[in-house]
């Protein structure tokens, strides 16, 4: 069958599961986007900045498990790539197709807009190498082997990739005479790994699974959950993924983050002689910079890629492999563990004192519901929200690894967008709203109904502790956030709440489950160098890594 | 003396001419903020995003001649790329520095924050080396050397440079025996190619400079208008680089942008059988889509590290030697050429009826003080104030090689800030201001008085005349834009006009003029097909462009 190219790429990406397509229109793609507009299963959401656009493409693959975006050539790329390279180091596959200049165009080496004016077009290539697992230069002779294989890349790395796809080539017909489907895992033999581990763990008097952010990108919560049934081995989760591992699991023990953790976790956690590293990898945010004091020789990493025992080392593994691996292992732990203790409701007094960091995250603790989606942006919200105890139909999505502030506004975009019905909160903070605030008028455009909780605590908590506690580099500018709402065209559609206390934040949260199909914006209102304990904590051995 | 590498870092910056430093905090930078802030010869400028702070060191540049601008590793200087690529190409030295993680951190490869995750560190500088024209790693004991050598090429090639400075480095002493200082320009011996210039020329019955950019970044204003006073050639101005010419000068012709130049320049220009392109590059946006009919063997093209004529080319010439050998030049042009007739006041009558497009720029030409610096945004802005007649004294900025929307909004915080008392004139429309709104925060933060008049027509104009006239990807979501200066905590110092018609665009020029102390919002509705008459032929040679 004759399709455009542009055609044919839509009906890859549709055979992916993808139903929108986030971006931002310019020349370069112009004629391509007709290709989306005009497909049933298809949507264009327009975003109002190509970063925001990257962003919201990030959480919709988070949710979705693949997501696209168009950018112009350039201008539009480039405003992209740093929510590009998060989404290569957090592990989630965004196709990032950029519009590009004619063929002939490029052969003649032309000045055109959008180039640097030298008649060189390979440069932004060049620098999406840096960030992307594959990259391709789409022709209408290699599209039907490039786009697989670039689609196929996306989804078995879980990263990034990126298609430069000329505008001519877009529109160009070519037969095609076979659809793309997905490729069905083909499994490779893991075993002489897999009883190396079991070994360990015979000889092991106390072992753990460490869990981290590659179960949520491979989708792996189901088989570790199994694993842990039949093994009974006691899950730590990093903040790093949290969420990869069911918090209501009687074999879950809590959040592990080296030195700060909870007494209990921590001692067995560090003493442990058989770690697990499941998907997880031990970055300084996750651990409160190194902290973690267990024998590094006591640790197994099985990561996508990277088996790693002793002196044994192999990168021709793949997680799920690993995964599949593991789940055949004839082990069961005997060991006793501590287990985590959900919090009580009710830990905490209503009263008309200014609202404290500590009684906002044990309200909201209370306020979360089964099904609910979270969003905590790097900075107090993720150091305070990463404690919460979650219900195994929560999903969390954090970005403590890449750590780009600004990132949960837009990526919220894509997470509501991919299932409008399940209620998203966003807990974020004034100096990060600052960075990306136009996503808001996307989310109502859209017609998206999220939670947003504002903290205004006027600066860069997470920098103040740091380094700079006072300094003017660390202040923000004050804005009147409630009415930001209303300027983004939401005035009707969006319930505005204006917090300082716990009682109002009590009431906000009852305005909020009493008008479920509104979006609500909630400014909360704390003193500025207020802060969960752990930031206080991570915040000096961030510190000390700098020095 | 000693120093930290991070003070003789600002010592060389200041020696240069740089006072203000834009940027956004991070954790990898924070230390050396301390030596931005500690001096009384400097400023830092927080911006609300990185992009934002690239746009704003772009446009402090094209005013002052150099500009600097710091980040965070990874996140902040990925989110800087775009506007630094835009000065790339449009030939603005703007010095980027990268806070970074230590040497220690990145020599045991950790898995810090802000990187990919991985252990490698030098995956964004590779980056950077396709967008700048030179990269360097600072130690200490480079320090003396590489700085020196990243600010003089920044200087000679009137590009940006990346500077990779680990925290830990920046905080480290050096002993410092000499203060940098901007070396002075050797000349070099251009004769030859200027006696060939020379030769053209005294064959050629019609000579004409065609003026550009380069001009502008190299401040080569006084000698062109100089070398045009000696030679009586006439001169062309292309909108890129528009202000490279004295418009006041009775050489001055007009614009020449091919086919759709005034009817009595185009015929001159097309018709010239020598043509010196100095500091002029004949892109698409430039030329209505490369078309222009004169003969290309007649033209000399007198670029930066371009000579170029008939068969010869050199790379070896800067464009300041070019000048110099052309002010030596023993030529006198005879020929009778069409002169510039500057349009007279008052071409539009007062009206309640909708405003259009004609008028806007009709009654701006008139509104125009003869020392206002104009920025015009890529769209309709851009395209209908490049017709605009300049007194000698306005500084124009566009962007029209890169033609990324959203930079002249933050591009306006540096030209305003590196002269606070000139009256800066930002032109600019809803789909572009979208992209990078949080800007007018940082003006207001920063005490700052431009004029924004924002075009409101609903949507990306400039794409609707390319492609997709009446399709929702050129929509944008209605904003209540007169709210925006209260939301970012203007309410008291930002006068806000609401502007549908001529007598409204009137009634707000006579409270500017009497505000001259405030800062100026308008909001000017126009119909959401009117565009200048040049947009219109631009779009359908850009629509042919990529078919």
């Amino acid at each position: 069958m004759k399709k455009r190219v542009g055609e044919y790429l839509m009906d890859c990406l549709s055979n992916t599961g993808v139903e929108k397509v986030f971006g931002v229109p310019g020349d370069f793609n112009l004629a391509f986007l007709d290709d989306i507009i005009s497909r049933d299963d298809m949507e264009w959401v327009g975003n109002t900045n190509e970063l925001n656009a990257s962003y919201a493409a990030d959480g919709y693959a988070r949710m979705k498990g693949i997501s696209a975006m168009v950018t112009t050539f350039g201008v539009g790329e480039l405003s992209a790539v740093n929510g590009i390279a998060g989404s290569y180091a957090e592990r989630v596959p965004v196709v990032a197709i950029t519009g590009a200049p004619t063929r002939a165009v490029e052969n003649a080496g032309k000045y055109v807009h959008h180039s640097l004016g030298e008649g060189t077009f390979d440069n932004y290539r060049k620098m999406f190498k840096e960030i992307t697992t594959a990259q391709g230069y789409i022709t209408p002779d290699n599209a039907q082997t490039e786009i697989p294989r670039l689609l196929n890349a996306a989804l078995a790395e879980k990263r990034p990739v990126h298609l430069h796809l000329p505008i001519d080539v877009a529109m160009t017909e070519i037969e095609v005479d076979t659809a793309y489907e997905v490729p069905e895992h083909q499994p490779h033999d893991v075993s002489k790994y897999i009883s190396m581990v079991k070994d360990k763990l015979e000889s092991a008097s106390q072992p753990v699974i460490i869990a981290g952010h590659e179960i949520n990108s491979f989708k792996l919560h189901a088989a570790l959950e199994k694993l842990v049934n039949q093994t009974h081995i006691p899950v730590a989760q990093l903040s790093l993924g949290k969420g990869a591992f069911n918090e209501e699991s009687p074999y879950y023990m809590g959040i592990y983050d080296g030195s700060i953790a909870e007494e209990n976790i921590r001692e067995y956690v560090d003493n442990s002689d058989a770690i697990l590293n499941i998907g997880a990898k031990l970055t300084d945010s996750a651990t409160a910079g190194f902290s973690f004091e267990f024998d590094i020789d006591d640790v197994v990493m099985l990561n996508h890629h990277n088996f790693k025992m002793n002196e044994t080392v192999a990168e021709d593994v793949t997680l799920p492999d690993l995964m599949d691996g593991l789940l055949e292992m004839d082990y069961v732990n005997e060991a006793d563990y501590p287990k985590f203790k959900r919090p009580e409701a009710g830990q905490y007094e209503l009263s008309g004192d200014v609202l404290t960091q500590e009684t906002y995250f044990k309200m909201m603790q209370d306020f979360l519901a089964p099904s609910d989606v979270i969003l905590a942006e790097q900075g107090t919200s993720f150091f305070g929200a990463y404690d919460l105890a979650l219900y195994k139909g929560n999903k969390f999505v954090g970005q403590p690894l890449w750590g780009s502030i600004g990132y949960t506004l837009p990526a919220t975009i894509g997470t509501q967008i991919a299932d409008p019905n399940r209620r998203n909160l966003l807990l974020i903070g004034d100096g990060s709203l600052q960075l990306t605030v136009q996503g808001i008028s996307t989310m109502i455009r859209q017609g998206l109904k999220p939670v947003m909780f504002v903290i205004n605590n006027d600066g860069y908590t997470v920098e103040r502790k740091i380094h700079g506690e006072n300094e003017p580099y660390n202040d923000i500018y004050m804005w009147d956030y409630k009415a930001l709402p209303a300027v983004f065209g939401g005035e009707d559609v969006v319930k505005v709440h204006d917090v300082s206390t716990s009682e109002e934040l009590d009431q906000a949260f009852e305005a909020i489950k009493a008008y479920p199909d509104m979006m609500h914006f909630v400014e909360v209102k704390m003193a500025m160098h207020d802060a969960p304990h752990k930031l206080e904590a991570i915040g000096k051995a961030f510190a000390k890594q700098n020095s």
